[in-house]
C-alpha cells in the first residue's frame, strides 16, 4: 500500500461510484435536495458549470446564434402532434394539473379542485414543440432563414434513477434550435454545431471526446439523425456528453414551419437542435478527479490560484499578508487564456494544512503558500494540483522566488490545462482495443478485462429493424451499447461481427453512464 | 400636428399602454407565446435582459455573494411551515402533481392516474423555504456566517392579469438569500443590497429609482421590513424595480437555520432576500422609449453602433463595405463603459431607409449611415438615437470625418447613457408634488392633472391596525397606493394628511404597475 496519504476514503480503482459520490462531497460540488431526484447545485460547482456557460455561450454566439426565452410550460396538445417524440418523453414529464392551494381543514394544503387547469401543463422536457411554434411564426420567406436561435434553461425530465450532475429530474443545459432552407445546410449545421461541442470539451473542458453518429435505434425522439460527443471515463465508461440532432422536416411539418421559396414556393423547413447539459461537469469530474479529490481545469475553476498564506496570530502576520497581497495583485493584473487570472488570497482563519487539502480536494490548479522563511528568502511553496505529489509522500513543492511565480504561473496555468488533456487521452487511447471480430472474443473481452474494461471499436454491417433488435438484445445482455460510429475512422475492411456479412463501418462498444 | 412622421402608430400621450405592447412589438423585443400568462423574450430583448444579468452579477459578486442553484420543485409541506408566506403565495402557484402521460384512448394524452405524485410539487413562486432548508445544512457555528448566496432563475406566479415583462406567470429573476449572526448586520446587508440595486438601476439602466422603506402593509409575505426601489415611468406611475427584504428570524424558524455562537450557545440566525427581475427591462422601455420606438441605454444594448452602407448592387459596393468595414474595425477594438465597443455592420440586404427605421425602433444608441459621397468625402452620416430629430423634422445627421467617429464614439456612448438618465431624473423631478396637505387636495390633485399626474410626497403619522386600514382604502379609491418611504427625505413637520395627527415621516403616494 502507498505511503501517500490520500484525501478521500475512497479510491477511484476500488469502487468508481463511491468515489464519485466522495468527491462531490469533498470539493462541495452539489449535495441532494431533498426533493425528488433534484439536486443543489453549491457555488464551487455552479461557478465551474458558470465557467462552461460562458465559454460555451461565446462559441454559439460565434457562430451567430442569438439567444431567447420561451415558456418553461408546454401545453399538452403540442406533445401530441409529432408521435415519435411524445413517445419518447410521455414517461418522464412532470404535469402541472392546477394554478391554486387551498386549505385541507387539517393544517395542511392541497392543490384547489377549483382551480384546475383545462388544459394540463407540462414542464419542459425540451422546447422543440414549443420553439417550432414560434419558428412557424416568425418564418416567412427564404429571407427569414437560417433561424439560429440557443436558450439556457432548466428543463426536467422524471427520473426514477438519479445520479448527481449525470442524471437528475432536472438539470440545467443550453438548447439551440435551427431553421433552413434544405436538407444539405441542416445537416451541415448539425455538424457545425457538434464541432462546437467537440472544441468546448476539449479546449475547454480539457475533455477528450470522440464525435460521431449514433445509430438508428439511439436516435433523438423525432430526429432523422442523431449526432453525439462521446467521453471515456477513468472507469472506462462511456458519457455521452453533447448531442446534434437533423430533425429533417418532421417538426416543421408538425409546427407549420414554411417559407416561401425564391420562385414562390411553399416549402417546409429543415430543422436542427442540439444540447449540453450540466452533465458536462459530472464529465469532467469523472475525468479529472484522483484520489485526492477533484482536480478543475484552469479555464473552468472559479479560481484557479489559491494563496494560502501561513497565519500565527503574531506581529509578523501583517507583513506576511502583505507580502501575499503583492503576489495576489500582480496576478490578478496579469492574464491567462486571454482572461484576467483568477486569485484568492485565502486569508480566513483555520490551520494551515487543513485549509490546504480543502483547496486539494475542491481542485483548484495552483496553490500557494507562504510561509515566515519563505517571505525572508523572497520565494513561494507553489503546489501544481495535477502534479501534486514528490518524493517520499510529500507534496511537490516547488519554491519560485515571488517575482518568478507572479511572471509564470500564467503560462503554468495554460501548461496544466494542456497536460490534464493530454492525460484523459492517453488514457482514452490506452483504453480502446481494437481487432475484436466475434461476439465470443467480444465476450471474452469483457469477461477478463476486470471491472474498467474500456471500449472496442468493431466493424459492423450496420444492421436494421429484426436484425438490429438482436444486435441490441445480444450487447445488453453484456451491459454495452453501441456509441456512435466516429467521424473519420478508418473504413471497414473486415466482416461483421454480430452477422458475419461484410461491415460496412466501424462503431465503438462500451458500457455507459 | 407634428409634421415629424414619427415610427410607431401610438403616442405616449395618447393610449401609453397601448404604446407599451407597440414598442415592445416594434422593436422586436418579446410577443405572446400561446402559452397562458407567459411570453417569448426574443433575441434584440433577451440581449438587454443578458447585459442586465452580467452587470448586476458582477455587482452582486463585488458584495461577496456566491451563486448557486436550487431546486425548481419545492414539496407542499415546505410552505406550511411560515403561515403568512403561504398565505401570500397560495392563491397563484402552478402545482404539479403526476409525473407521467397516458394515452387517453382518444387520440390525446392524459396524466397517468397510475403516476400520482404523493406530495404535490409547488413551482418556485421564490425560494425563500428551499434555501432555508440547505442554510440549516449548511450553517452550524458562527464561522460560517454571514452566509451570502445568489441564484438567477425562472419562477413561476400564475398571475390572472398580464402585462409582458411587468407581470408574466412565469419570469426570470435574480434572488439573493442571506443568513446573519444578528439583526443589526442582516438589517445592513438588507440596505446594502438595496443600494446595489439602485447603483445598477441609476448608473447601468440609466433609471432614476427611489429608494426607500415599504409601509407595513405592503410587505413581502413573512418578511420584518421591506424595501425597495420605485421608478417613475412616463406616465407618471411608479414601477417597484426591486426590493430587499429583512426576515427577522421567521424563515429561520420555519427551517431551523441556527448556529452555535462564541459562546457556545445556538441562536437563530437572521435572514435576508432580495430580487430583481425581468421586470426591469420594462421599466427601461417605459422610461426611455419615445414615439418612434424603444431607446435603449449604451450600457444594454446588444449593439451600442450598426453601420449601415447604403448598399447600391453595383462596383461601387465592395468599396463601400470595405470603407465601413474600417470603422467597424476601429469600434470594435476600442471600448467604452471598459468593454469593447458592440458594433454591428449590417450589410443585410434591403431598402436603407426600412432598415434605419428598424433599428430606430429597435433603439440602437448610435447608427451611423455611409453612402458613396460619404465615402468620397470622408466622412460618414452619425445619428444619435437619444436626439433623434433635427430641423425641418429630418433625422439630425452629424457628418463627421470617419476618423473622428471612431475617435469619438466611445465618448459619445457614455454621453448618451447619461444623457438618458438626466431626462429621466428631471421629468421625474417634475413630477413629484409636495405641499398636499389634505385628502380633499389630494383628490382634487389627482382629478385635475390628466392621465398622467405623477407622485405626490405627503405626511402622514405612520398608521398602524384599523386606521392604516382606512388609508389604504382611501387611496385604493382613487388607484393610489403608498410606494415608499424614501430614505433620507426631509423630516416631517406638519399634519398627517390622513388623520390630522402630527406627522412623523414623509411618503410618496402614486398610481403604480
Amino acid at each position: 500500500m502507498s505511503k501517500i496519504r490520500h484525501a478521500l476514503n475512497t479510491r477511484r480503482a476500488d469502487d468508481f461510484a463511491q468515489w464519485y459520490q466522495e468527491v462531490i462531497s469533498a470539493a462541495d460540488m452539489a449535495e441532494e435536495s431533498g426533493v425528488r431526484g433534484c439536486m443543489v447545485i453549491k457555488p464551487w460547482g455552479y461557478g465551474v458549470w458558470e465557467r462552461v456557460q460562458r465559454l460555451l455561450d461565446a462559441r454559439i454566439k460565434a457562430t451567430g446564434h442569438d439567444n431567447c426565452y420561451f415558456p418553461i410550460f408546454i401545453p399538452l396538445s403540442n406533445f401530441e402532434r409529432e408521435a415519435s417524440h411524445v413517445e419518447g418523453f410521455a414517461k418522464e414529464m412532470a404535469v402541472v394539473t392546477h394554478h391554486r392551494l387551498i386549505a385541507d381543514g387539517e393544517g395542511g394544503l392541497v392543490p384547489d379542485p377549483e382551480a384546475k387547469l383545462e388544459e394540463p401543463l407540462v414542464v419542459r422536457p425540451t422546447s422543440e414543440t414549443i420553439i417550432g411554434d414560434a419558428m412557424a411564426r416568425w418564418v416567412q420567406s427564404w429571407r427569414d432563414l437560417p433561424l439560429k436561435l440557443n436558450q439556457w434553461a432548466n428543463v426536467v425530465r422524471w427520473e426514477m434513477r438519479t445520479r448527481m450532475f449525470l442524471r437528475t429530474s432536472e438539470f440545467l443545459w443550453q438548447e439551440g434550435h435551427t431553421a433552413h432552407q434544405n436538407a444539405e445546410e441542416a445537416k451541415e449545421h448539425t455538424l457545425r454545431m457538434l464541432e462546437v461541442y467537440r472544441a468546448c470539451a476539449e479546449e475547454d473542458i480539457a475533455m477528450p471526446v470522440i464525435a460521431g453518429e449514433k445509430p438508428e435505434h439511439e436516435r433523438f425522439p423525432g430526429a432523422v439523425e442523431t449526432w453525439s460527443i462521446e467521453a471515456m471515463m477513468q472507469d472506462g465508461k462511456a458519457l455521452q456528453a453533447g448531442t446534434s440532432h437533423y430533425l429533417g422536416t418532421n417538426f416543421a411539418e408538425a409546427a407549420g414551419i414554411r417559407y416561401q421559396d425564391r420562385e414562390g414556393g411553399q416549402q417546409l423547413c429543415h430543422t436542427t437542435s442540439w444540447g449540453v447539459s450540466t452533465r458536462l461537469v459530472g464529465g469532467m469530474i469523472m475525468v479529472h478527479g484522483d484520489d485526492d479529490g477533484l482536480r478543475v481545469p484552469p479555464k473552468l475553476a472559479p479560481w484557479q490560484v489559491v494563496i494560502l498564506p501561513l497565519l500565527r496570530d503574531d506581529e509578523r502576520d501583517a507583513a506576511l499578508l502583505e507580502y501575499c497581497e503583492g503576489l495576489r495583485a500582480a496576478l490578478a493584473g496579469a492574464s491567462a487564456f486571454g482572461e484576467p487570472v483568477r486569485v484568492l488570497l485565502d486569508d480566513k482563519p483555520g490551520k494551515a494544512a487543513a485549509k490546504r487539502w480543502d483547496w486539494v480536494r475542491k481542485g483548484a490548479p495552483v496553490i500557494v503558500e507562504v510561509g515566515g522563511r519563505d517571505m525572508e528568502d523572497g520565494v513561494v511553496s507553489l503546489l501544481r494540483r495535477d502534479r501534486l505529489w514528490g518524493e517520499n509522500a510529500k507534496p511537490a513543492f516547488e519554491t519560485p522566488t515571488r517575482d518568478d511565480a507572479a511572471q509564470g504561473i500564467p503560462t503554468l496555468l495554460e501548461e496544466i490545462q494542456q497536460a490534464l488533456f493530454a492525460e484523459a487521452r492517453d488514457r482514452r487511447e490506452a483504453n480502446i482495443t481494437r481487432g475484436i471480430e466475434s461476439m465470443d472474443a467480444l465476450k471474452d473481452f469483457f469477461a477478463s478485462n476486470g471491472r474498467y474494461p474500456g471500449w472496442v471499436e468493431v466493424q459492423w454491417a450496420k444492421p436494421t429493424g429484426a436484425a438490429l433488435e438482436k444486435v441490441v438484445e445480444d450487447l445488453k445482455a453484456l451491459k454495452l451499447t453501441v456509441r456512435n460510429v466516429p467521424i473519420g475512422s478508418a473504413p471497414a475492411d473486415g466482416a461483421c461481427l454480430f452477422t458475419g456479412e461484410p461491415a460496412v463501418e466501424r462503431i465503438l462498444v462500451g458500457r455507459a453512464y
